[in-house]
């Protein structure tokens, strides 16, 4: 049995309660608190000094956020990671940092354990336990939410026991999860597939009805594939994603209701709001496909998907992922230039296109004299593409 | 050589003028016009005299459009094929039906070859010839647009020499292909990558900015993957796409601004309207979200670029996207039930779905108290599903 | 808890310790033993009467060798399904049929629950769980040895407890399954991946070197994808197996040594004999190579892999595997003709095929003086295929 | 008009006599014949000389021989690279290679041309030219053999008026193709697909009825993908490739008689001796097996026929091929270890394997007392694992 171990801490209710759960049920000695700081808006210091009045010996804050944009997302906007088609990771891609960040701290505080919050029904479990199998099979994981059968009030009620006054606010119709590449609601009414969001759910999104009356554009510059360059000034990750989100967010982009298949084999119904994500990927498929050839577009576009389902999945650390993205990165080193989009009333369009290597040739498509297509060359090739077609109809017509 | 021949006739400069070169240059004897009225919205009867008065022997005009619809259309809603992610096959769908309409009246009127006035640098020669060559090899095909040289004064001084008086309209400034699936626009300003579309190219659908401020509702039901039902009301295939068109016009949907990849190898930019298309497919992924499970899905979403591709590609009739059919027909059984869109300003979004046979089951997802998901399970599910990570690390860690 | 069960009954000490334990530890108040005949070979009347001193309260023996040829077999020959690239799934074929007849038998007996013996290693948990789950899910299933933690020897102790003398056969050195469709042999000596398997292990197959000095040959007559004829001769499914079995295995054709990936996540070494299968599949790529078109191998091939996982995972009856046999189903229309094959000292080559409906056109691809492809649309093909290389490299070189 | 051209020259009648066609009728002033030397086994010094009788003003011979082992064969070797499921791609690795060396001579001697000697029906002459125009698209590209219309009389006629005496040989019945990688055999008797080759057909290869009548055992020792070691003993990659054809060929290993279909759409049929080629590809997928997690192997299967169906169409310097190298790149750091063949009478199984990364782990898989998996997981596994199939019949069932 584990005798140090490190918590992942939110400062919420699960969590503090699992600080004297590990330590009085579960015989945990030692125990280190670690709230990684991926954008989710709350203050630290007051989530810090929770952890250690709830009783852990340590108790640590760490600011990932920018390593979080620039590790996990902008490497997801590249291979246009999309999971189900619509929802772009930004809950699934904090996990693998957090699994990481919980393996160096049980590294730094020696510790043979690692311990979080999670309860068996979700995604997050298995993404955590994924994660810390992968960088360290040696540590024991521990879920304390997975193992006691409480309900809200009786871990309010436990805490409280071991004097723990817990912060409980007026108790939320739905279940929220925000960090720097968006949020995601859950639960509640939400639940009801007939139900239409009232916009007490949306909180990075105005209102596409109230959204502004004009358009904006926004230029979105890539270079080999990482965003770079908004409106030609050059960003940095993380303020350029805040950019994003912010011109996004007002203009009611990035809502996304959908359905997706759980890793433990339900579906469910999930709200995204991810303005800046929704955005990047938008533009950076369409410079894909200015300046990457069709045959490499055919096969990385269902290779895109199956990258998606396994940061989904919890295997941002594995193999198959690391391979999928030596693939896209040898495509990227082509992918510079510039896209306009048009942002309105929640829409987002594509307006404008440039790349110094575009392989969009004007010359040999268009209608104009000045075409240097051969057109000569269609009927030999016409003959030869469509020679399986008539040896078809000549056996089997 | 030819002596008898069936050309795709569409009254406008270009296939007129086949008519006198067919006969004189090329020494087909006897010529059958065959205009297919798939939607593209012109007085047909007009069509039907002006071949007559170039010199066809006989001039036929078929009305298609149910056929399309219901043979073309429906099928491909229910393969959600979209070519290149974006574009909803409106003009592709056609090509396979004129080839057919072609083959039939060859085969009535004893023709030994089909012509048409393709050009040789675009799409729509290479579907025509295939879809011929898969129909019947034996009949030749002649294509005068990609023998002669003519510029299109050229054609219009050839055409007036046989005494034909081309209606030369004002030239427009691009080329449009309409059909009751949607409309096509390409050529001209559009081919500059940076120019955004004034309103002037666009027909059927209002400018998001120009589109009414409240939003409509539209609840599109369908029996098996086909579309039965508008707000409730049952509708003739037809009916319902041209309904569909304009309620989705009318809120400017259906817009679509894109980099295809041709069959002849080029890249280029097309314009794209097709509101009922947009709508119908975007509710009908949307219903087998909610009635097919998750491996189904995984599966069915890259066959469906394979299957637009090739239909993009020409080869409706060859056997690959038959076993696709197949294959998108055994899981169609299972998608019965009701979508809601809403429509706001160039957007679309789903705000309610519900099937009798859903798999989404609230009893398993809930966080409510009445949750029959066992979290029990998690456990030994997470255990099994990573064991292989934990494997891994313990190997190559 | 359940009162009425159908147990799969094999006669062994596993499957048998399973009726007392299912009455006395839980509370089963009827007991149905059903003994599935695949063609293992066994005598079945002295099953059958075990079971009934064992404690069952009806004791069942099903001849399916017929149904499991007709409906498991040739589908996946149909399917060229090989797990892992080699496993043609002799044993995994299996599983969905026991479990239609337990549920066929729970209906007729009126039991609420299906029983089985095996342990929480394997994939045969896993394939009759979900059998069992995808025809009636209203069943319990109960799996005693998932549940009891006997060794060998505790497992006869508590049996004799009951009264029943096991047959304990001197303890193999390996666990074997058999069938009609061919033999697995696992465990032991073999889980040693430098062990080379002595002849002991075998018994389908000669042993390569003890194989006659001339070769055989031997012709199959495929209709639409099914096996028809031997040596021109016609047979009934199960006959023509057992003929393939009988001469395959003369010639040591057949023996599969191989690592595979199991459905719990571990790899594992599987030794497998199955000449007909072998023959079968090897006959039957070969036709399709001779009657399909390159576009439709293209896609079938990684399905069929796709279609293997399926079956190999349990979910024969689920249904993405039946979207893919209709994918398949239709591309097996024109897969009609004959191949003949070579066998010799464990290899297997093919030496002649033959169909009316060929694809291979010798008056195409000759380079005789008869030869009727166009050479001069070479260059207008390469021009137009090429074009896409030389774009790119006139932008990137 | 090319004033300065490298021709790709093999001292045969063809490309011999391309020579004058390129001065005389094509108007060329200046030409270079570049012989490359990749194993086929003639003498070069005659060849060299030949070039220059025939009029050439530059003849050059490159040994490529190891450069094509390194840089194309053992690639192939690591994407188990296999076109149409059989074909090693042993002439097809050649070409890019072959197009590598004529554009770097047409740099060296400032030509503006490139010349071939293939003729309109093969895949060669499409696999030239797509290198060539992904290296330098300036440069022309001239191929005499699909401009005239020469018989072979007709085309020694032609040498002879200048001054050529051809070496004519007695004409073989068919056509081959060697290099250090393989042999491939066309044309002929072969063109019927009923006729079973005899032994004059193959020539690196003893039949496998005149093979020792004992087994040889081959250790094929990996390096991160790439063979390093034979029997234990390291060997540079040519000596390797060179040993192991000669053993496997002893053998009677390596005769592959397929179907397969050709870049210009028809099928054909061909032989191939590769007995290097077969060995290396099945040790290394047997070592993959064994070092690769199951997720990675089931992209890479696909993966693997997508990169040999680019080879195969030329390719190879084509961005998706080097993508999907990348991604088997990644992958191969883990593939180290030891592969052990039996070879007898033509056939190849795997004996042994070890790694000392290998993910096999006996402790998780044995069927004996120290097993350390955990059987308690399964039941939770299942549950979930099979929760969609239960799902699915409740609401379908």
């Amino acid at each position: 049995m584990a005798k140090r171990a490190v918590l992942a801490y939110s400062g919420g209710v699960d969590t503090t309660a699992c600080i004297p759960y590990l330590r009085h049920e579960l015989g945990v000695e030692f125990i280190v608190a670690m709230a990684a700081d991926l954008g989710q808006g709350d203050e630290l210091e007051p989530i810090r000094e929770k952890a250690l009045q709830a009783g852990a010996d340590v108790s640590l804050v760490v600011d990932a956020k920018e390593r979080f944009v620039r590790e996990f997302g902008l490497p997801a906007v590249q291979a246009n990671a999309l999971y189900d088609g619509h929802y772009p990771l930004t809950s699934a891609l904090g996990r693998p940092l957090i699994g990481e960040l919980l393996v160096e701290t049980a590294h730094a505080y020696d510790c043979d354990a690692v311990a979080h919050g999670c309860t068996g029904k979700g995604n997050d479990q298995v993404r955590l336990d994924l994660t810390v199998g992968l960088l360290d099979s040696s540590l024991e994981i521990v879920a304390p939410a997975r193992i006691w059968d409480f309900s809200r009030a009786e871990t309010i009620a436990y805490s409280e026991k071991y004097g723990i006054v817990p912060h409980v606010s007026k108790e939320k119709p739905w279940a929220i999860d925000l960090n720097v590449l968006g949020r995601n609601v859950e639960a509640g009414l939400i639940e009801d597939l007939g139900w239409e969001p009232t916009e007490e759910v949306w909180d990075l999104t105005t209102a596409p009805q109230d959204a502004p009356e004009s358009p904006a554009y926004v230029t979105i510059g890539f270079e080999r594939g990482l965003p770079a360059t908004l409106d030609g000034k050059p960003l940095a990750p993380l303020d350029l994603l805040r950019q994003l989100n912010a011109r996004g967010g007002q203009h009611g982009v990035g809502r996304i209701d959908m359905l997706e298949n759980r890793v433990v084999g339900v579906k469910s119904r999930e709200l995204y709001e991810a303005p800046a994500m929704t955005l990047l990927i938008r533009a950076h498929q369409e410079l894909e496909n200015l300046t990457l050839p069709a045959d490499v577009l055919n096969q990385k576009r269902p290779l895109e998907a199956v990258y998606g389902k396994a940061v989904y999945d919890g295997l941002w650390h594995g193999l198959l992922r690391k391979a999928l993205e030596a693939f896209v990165h040898e495509t990227q080193r082509y992918v510079t230039g510039e896209i306009t989009l048009k942002l309105y009333k929640g829409g987002v369009s594509v307006v404008a296109r440039s790349a110094e290597r575009s392989l969009y040739r004007h010359e040999l498509v268009t209608y104009g004299n000045d075409c240097t297509f051969d057109q000569s060359s269609a009927e030999g090739f016409i003959d030869i593409f469509g020679l399986p077609s008539r040896v078809w109809n000549t056996v089997n017509g």
